[in-house]
């Protein structure tokens, strides 16, 4: 393993190392130690810590790798489905049951390949471990997005299970000007939050069950591109969505409300012209609790609880492919009260949390390796 | 007048300009040009605009100065009391009369050197400008914060008119740990913002009026050094104020309420030890609306109204000593909804609207000249 210390200003970005306007003192509190835990691996997508410590993790060409942390090879699991991975498509979320010490089950999604297109699918698996690495065992797709669509972006997507064993399933809208408008539908799988039992059925209590022609696994609507999602210390789902040229949004979804895509949003399109009508607000909408603009490319995120840094107890670390390091955001009350940024100089694909409470981190190079970061307090 | 031209992300800091994370695009709507309308200044404090367009500015070594933004040299206006220019003191805030196109009156603070020692006193002259700078006549002090302290730190200050002519003065809590915590006492006017007429009486509806060893000028208490404030388009009165080590605030000041300092705090002492019991929050004390650590170095705000940058109408532009740029700070409902950064490389201790919509700063070396900066939107 190698060893680099940086000892960064988090939040300070550009910024010189005064604590204060007349009294100039470095900012001890917030230097971080990033080491790299693997290197030259595939582009990564999502990583889960497996009960001995060792990473689970995705790789956006299809395969699911285990990634040591104490210096074995790395090793894949076979039997993963076909995947798409083209543009934005391949294996991409994961997450293992809350009952994975007995069950050994994990979940994950992917854009599959359909004869219609493509379009996100969750599935789930025994995890068969080995010493070479190890194989899926009864891989069973649980739930798909649907309609397919031919394209090759906007496929979200997060699985986060809630403290009631349902899992949270975040889509897109898959990017095309002709289907997005599908995220303000009900009878449409694009631009969505999914509710649903680890067995793929609509969780009790949805908000559309009973409404005809409303999917009922929807527990919210008017998403763009949800790539990063997370349960709070209360139990209640966060999620950051990209927006197109400006305007990320932070969103904490309730049950059945619309957050306005693409009727409402604080970005642009990339050719710099409006979208829709250009509201940034609208009744029956809802706002984002945040937005950013420039946006910060979030893609993993997040609630940190730890000994590591207990500065950022119950903050949320949002990883950034464009702002290239971690935003670390904290909300009291549903309101933002401050963000930091923590520079890594790489795009973050995904964050997690080691049992020790150091932060590992997805580091990618646009369509180069991928690698593993992990962040402790400098000391 | 030297024209250069940076094209700058505000917000995304030291990020690339990757409007998206798998869609790169330059983020035009956020680039800003740069002028420097004035250079080779002495250190300058505070900046207001004048009827005819000429800025009106204050110098920390006692200056107020006349800064031509046609081309005219820059000339004096003499009869400004002593002031103490040592450490963080000099002359500072500086605020147009409401009537100042009939009564030609301004409203200035000072670190006034006393008998005892120092503190901030605010006086109000009628300005006399003739071709070679001009005069101030009948200077009268209208307010003095009490007691005076031997010291050079936390003066405050700013000088903000209310819509009903009643001017808001912020103040420091002279810094050292033996007279800080007076802050939260009423007895005294460290640590306060006070509500006063324009002749320097408690104004009606102060909270404090009639409670026996309190100072009837009194608006709230319990703040740290505040040298940034402003009337949103509410006409309410807001304050960022100095945090030590982390744990500047965003303070939205209500008539009679307790902001914590030094008590509650989200920083720490310049040598890394808690203040106080380390103490974020308590009963009776109001929490930020949100917080900056690292520290800003919040030093001049304004909220911005204007045609040049409509995007940012209603937003606060908060200059930044450490953060060396401009924070553009969108609050919706009493919350934050998004923060921007437009970084200029250089301390800023002022920012004002010019009647065009373009932003003036004040740009200063620490130690060394001060110059005037214009931003206006790139082509």
């Amino acid at each position: 393993m190698r060893s680099l210390v940086l000892l960064l200003l988090s939040g300070a970005m550009c910024a010189p190392a005064f604590s204060n306007s007349d009294a100039p003192a470095p900012d001890v509190s917030s230097r971080v130690a990033v080491n790299v835990v693997a290197d030259d691996l595939p582009a990564l997508w999502a990583l889960e810590v497996l009960p001995d410590g060792e990473l689970l993790a995705t790789a956006k060409n299809g395969q699911m790798l285990i990634v040591s942390t104490s210096g074995k090879p790395v090793v894949e699991i076979d039997g993963v489905p076909e995947v798409d991975a083209r543009g934005q498509g391949g294996l991409l979320d994961l997450a293992l049951s809350p009952d994975f010490a007995n069950d050994s089950t994990v979940f994950f999604s992917y854009s599959e390949p359909r004869e219609s297109g493509n379009g996100t699918t969750v599935a789930k698996a025994r995890l068969d471990r080995n010493d070479n690495g190890g194989q899926l065992q009864d891989v069973q797709v649980i739930f798909r997005q649907t309609p397919a669509y031919r394209g090759n972006a906007h496929f979200g997507s997060r699985l986060v299970f809630a403290p009631d064993g349902n899992l949270f399933v975040t889509v897109g809208d898959r990017s095309d000007s002709q289907v997005r408008g599908q995220a303000q539908e009900l009878g449409s799988g694009l631009g969505k939050v999914f509710r649903i039992t680890a067995d793929g059925q609509p969780a009790n209590g949805n908000p559309f069950i009973g409404t005809e022609g409303a999917l009922p696994e929807i527990w919210s609507y008017g998403h763009r591109n949800t790539q990063a999602a997370t349960i709070d210390a209360d139990g209640d789902l966060w999620i950051v969505e990209h927006g197109p040229r400006g305007g990320d949004e932070l969103n904490q979804p309730q049950a059945g409300l619309n957050y306005g895509w693409p009727i409402v949003t604080y970005g642009l399109e990339y050719s710099g012209a409006k979208i829709g009508d250009g509201q940034t607000a609208a009744d029956g909408m809802e706002p984002p609790v945040y937005y950013w603009t420039p946006v910060i490319g979030p893609s993993g995120m997040v609630a940190y609880q730890g000994d590591e840094f207990p500065e950022w107890n119950d903050a949320f670390l949002i990883g950034g492919l464009v702002s290239r390091g971690i935003v670390v955001l904290h909300v009291q009350d549903n309101k933002v009260v401050t963000e930091e940024r923590i520079p890594l100089e790489t795009r973050v694909r995904d964050v997690t949390i080691a049992p020790d409470g150091s932060i590992y981190a997805i580091a990618e190079q646009r369509g180069g390796p991928g690698s593993i970061l992990q962040l402790r307090s400098a000391p």
